[in-house]
């Protein structure tokens, strides 16, 4: 008999109501709005009563560099929660919303996969609970209320050459990245080139996954730069009036998504930020709820540990309050052996060489998560054709970097194949061993920051950008916003610019390209490369199969 | 003490438990859907069950020519439904959904007034179960689909000067009405002209409004027109391979709202269709699962009875094979004389002869639905300043005309304002002298169905269309759409085109500038004067006013 498919084990899961899983976590019932039986957010007044709780213990999952032979974070995430939690442990996790549009290009979604799965995985790759619906409105509300203001008088004297604000859709849509607006006449406005971001893209969804409260997120929504006037000064959102309609249309959405694992434990799913130009890790007030309600909370980043843990350091670590207390590094022999120069066809064959050659890349992200004073534990997510051999050489690694490698077997077997991992997880997170520091200080110059990334993080030789690019950071610093962290876009597949690149290069060239100033979210974009905000749709999109079948179940979404 | 403003009195409704109004109606707790604590859809399997129950009466609620005075339809709807209840009927409402984007320009939004609302009514005006958002999804993923096609080398052969299928977006943005998009370079795909629609003017949002069920859905998105080939052939949607997927992001929102009224008693509020590009009617499986729950079900149309009262009859009730049992027709002293030539300003004063001057106005609505073969029963919405005389002056020239008048104080004393009116309401719709009848058969051809309104309903003279007109209505009778239904898009201020012409005009002139085909949906478009697809914010809109009070609530949206 075939294994089963992702897609058939989600269904097949024995969901408990979203009421008796909240009750767990010690939310009433008036505090849980259901979307429907499987889904509920929790309410603000209900996560407003969690002040003075204590916080449970923070566990970051993070990865190697991604290659095609898939590394499982999010699995491994679903994995360790479940494996807590059979441990006698009270878990959660904190996850990512999926983006739509994507879910029409490639055959993907889901959220987790094997035994490590949160559902409803259907919903959860179509509307889920709007949220991202609600950051599209909020997000083109504000376009059309600064194409309004020009329209009727342009009191702020707007630079229409300098409206920076885009729109965004939850789609791929390559026709829209760049596009000419108000044509047809007097009646449409005043015709000027602009364009659409996908959904996840927007700088209100770096805000909503930052902000601690609605009034933090209406002060950050209204210091959002929108536009430039003539006399080059900065038009804020707040000047156009949109940050209280907006928030009004995010007030929902800012609440915490609760949802399950297949084994009926705790998953808050909410927000999902681009991992280049934002900083994509989930809601800061879904991690700071979980870690009242819960003793363990295990959640991830985007990419690889030099993007996705980098930032979830210096952005949101460092914007939250928030430590972590464990963090876990995510690796497969398979990814070692590409690491290590095997190409995907030939990854059936065992190859310790390859695997011991491929290690460096692990090594590095090993000791750059130490850097920030937080203990590791190297997670492997094991896959059928894996041997001991293989296995063995990556434990034997791991062990000379002085930290431990463990076999996961969670895909196949769930909690029961991670009860090894957990522990070891939860009494790392209570040593107390972790001395959370991020990597450069709020007072360091924004150049400076991005070296400091470039060169411990990614080993970069120079940090190359000309002068106009210097000149715009120091302008900034001069405005008062010196003080940010950086957040950098760059290719998840290598430390380096350059994709091919695997392993641990080193005394690369680090370009910089271009920068941006997200003033609302609060951070700097260092942009390293080429960066897509408007994905499109491959020759066959996936959209020209996916339709319902005959027992209303979607069929060829996953 | 002032009068409460209605947010003031929806804000103090004493909501029951989405439950337990689903429970009144029969519907169990497995197959209400919740969102939150008061709103719920009902599942697609138990509308599947109720198949073979017998229908209660329908009953429509329309209206005189609206006017700057307000008629109150909304109101009276509501106001109808509780006072049906209130003597002792099992009754229930079925409304449209309200549009996001408007709301942000006008205050405005709301469902119903006074006493007489639909409650939640912040929700109702911001995202309410997400409907819209689904269908703005599916339609734009159906436009970035076309736009592919063409990029991947458009095995179709579709001439992109063609392309009929714009994109839609549920927000008031003057700046996307006309765009040329894909410009950039090659990666963005052939450069070409088109714009954005709001939501509601989607034929998507036409056909959930129309399709029976999921299966009819899918087959009307696929028979939807989207662009033409260079041989001048029409490429459905199917061709493009998306209503498949399409679907799939509606299956959710093609699940009826259930929501209760002030005095606790159901609503259904389910699709917004443009009452001018579409037939302006709540969806009809919100009519018809209501019909199977309830003895009385009251609805209605948008607009005026010469636009709404008319495609309900002619598009919603022939497609849907529903027949109404009683029309109420709306009107107010205020209305009567703004018909009967007193300005907005001079509505204060007496004026019994400009009240009797204005009727002529209603009698056409009561002469032109009796057309119809459905008994007619006019209800005054009562007004603070209405005088006695006033009040008698409307009753007397109804019955004049063959027909009654009751007067209705819902929005002031809710269900106990429509005793008589409810009473009256009941036995007329009890008592069979309903003879349904559309205006016209389906056989008649295209230009004979526009004359067919236009003499019967609007009282025009001729109706005056140039030969390309004629002759693409005749294109269209060959191709097989002779048998569709026509869907009238006019003026709602006047019988005529003309909206300063109120009162009951005859001999006028109707020309039709533009025909439209909506090949899914099911109706030719018949477009006489300006049609406005994408409005435009105002001066000052409401959005800048919007916001959050210091108590969580929305302040500014109503």
């Amino acid at each position: 008999m075939a294994p089963k498919t992702d897609i058939e084990i989600a269904r097949a899961a024995r969901k408990k109501p979203i009421l008796e899983i909240g009750e767990r976590l010690g939310i009433g019932a008036d505090h849980l709005l259901p979307y429907g039986h499987d889904k509920a957010k929790v309410s603000q007044d209900f996560i407003d009563g969690l002040k003075d709780r204590q916080s449970g213990k923070l566990i970051l999952v993070t990865a190697i560099n991604p290659t095609p032979a898939g590394e499982g974070k999010t699995t491994t995430t679903v994995g360790l929660g479940d494996g807590l939690n059979a441990i006698g442990k009270k878990a959660c996790i904190c996850i990512r919303e999926a983006s739509l549009g994507p879910n029409f290009g490639m055959k993907g979604g889901a959220a987790g996969g094997g035994y490590a799965q949160v559902v409803p995985m259907e919903d959860m790759n179509l509307h889920f609970t709007g949220d991202f619906h609600a950051i599209t409105s909020a997000h083109n509300l504000l376009a059309a209320m600064i194409d309004n203001h020009v329209y009727w008088g342009n009191e702020e004297d707007i630079d229409i050459r300098r409206v920076t604000w885009r729109r965004v859709m939850d789609m791929n849509d390559r026709a829209l990245r760049q596009i000419t607006t108000s044509l047809g006449g007097v009646a449409n406005g005043f015709p000027r080139e602009t364009g659409f971001d996908i959904t996840v893209a927007s700088e209100v969804m770096a805000i909503l996954c930052l902000a601690k409260d609605l009034k933090d997120l209406q002060e950050r929504l209204g210091a959002m730069i929108v536009a430039y006037r003539r006399d080059k000064s900065p038009v804020y959102a707040r000047d156009i009036k949109a940050d209280g309609a907006m928030t009004v249309l995010l007030k929902d959405a800012m609440q915490p998504n609760l949802v399950q694992t297949l084994e009926n434990n705790p998953a808050f799913v909410h927000g999902g930020p681009f991992a280049n130009i934002a900083h994509g890790c989930n809601s800061v007030i879904a991690t700071k709820t979980a870690l009242k309600l819960a003793d363990y909370v295990v959640t991830e980043a985007g990419f690889g540990a030099d993007l996705g843990a980098e930032k979830f350091m210096n952005i949101k670590c460092r914007k939250a309050g928030l430590a972590p207390d464990c963090v876990v590094v995510v690796a497969t022999v398979r990814a070692m052996k590409m690491n290590g120069g095997v190409a995907k066809g030939d990854l059936g064959a065992e190859n310790v060489e390859a695997v011991k050659a491929g290690c460096a890349n692990l090594g590095r992200h090993i000791e750059n998560v130490k850097g920030f004073g937080v203990p590791v534990v190297v997670g492997i997510n094991h896959f059928a054709g894996d041997t001991e051999a293989e296995i063995a050489a990556v434990k034997a690694y791991v062990e000379g970097q002085g930290s431990e490698a463990i076999l996961c077997k969670h895909w196949a077997d769930g909690s029961k194949g991670m009860t090894e991992m957990a522990t070891r997880v939860a009494e790392v997170a209570d040593s107390g061993k972790a001395d959370f520091r991020t990597l450069y200080p709020d007072d360091m110059s924004l150049f400076e920051k991005i070296e400091a990334v470039a060169h411990k993080i990614y080993r970069a030789g120079a940090v190359v950008a000309d002068g106009k690019i210097r000149a715009q950071l120091k302008e900034w610093e001069d405005q008062g916003y010196g003080n940010l962290p950086v957040c950098m876009a760059k290719t998840q597949d290598s430390f380096s610019t350059d994709p091919g690149q695997r392993g641990a290069p080193t005394g690369f060239d680090l370009p910089v390209r271009e920068v941006r100033l997200s003033a609302g979210a609060g951070f700097v974009v260092a942009i390293c490369g080429e960066i897509m905000t408007m994905p499109g749709l491959p020759r066959q999109p996936s959209a020209e199969v996916i339709r319902l079948n005959d027992a209303g179940e979607v069929e060829g979404l996953f």
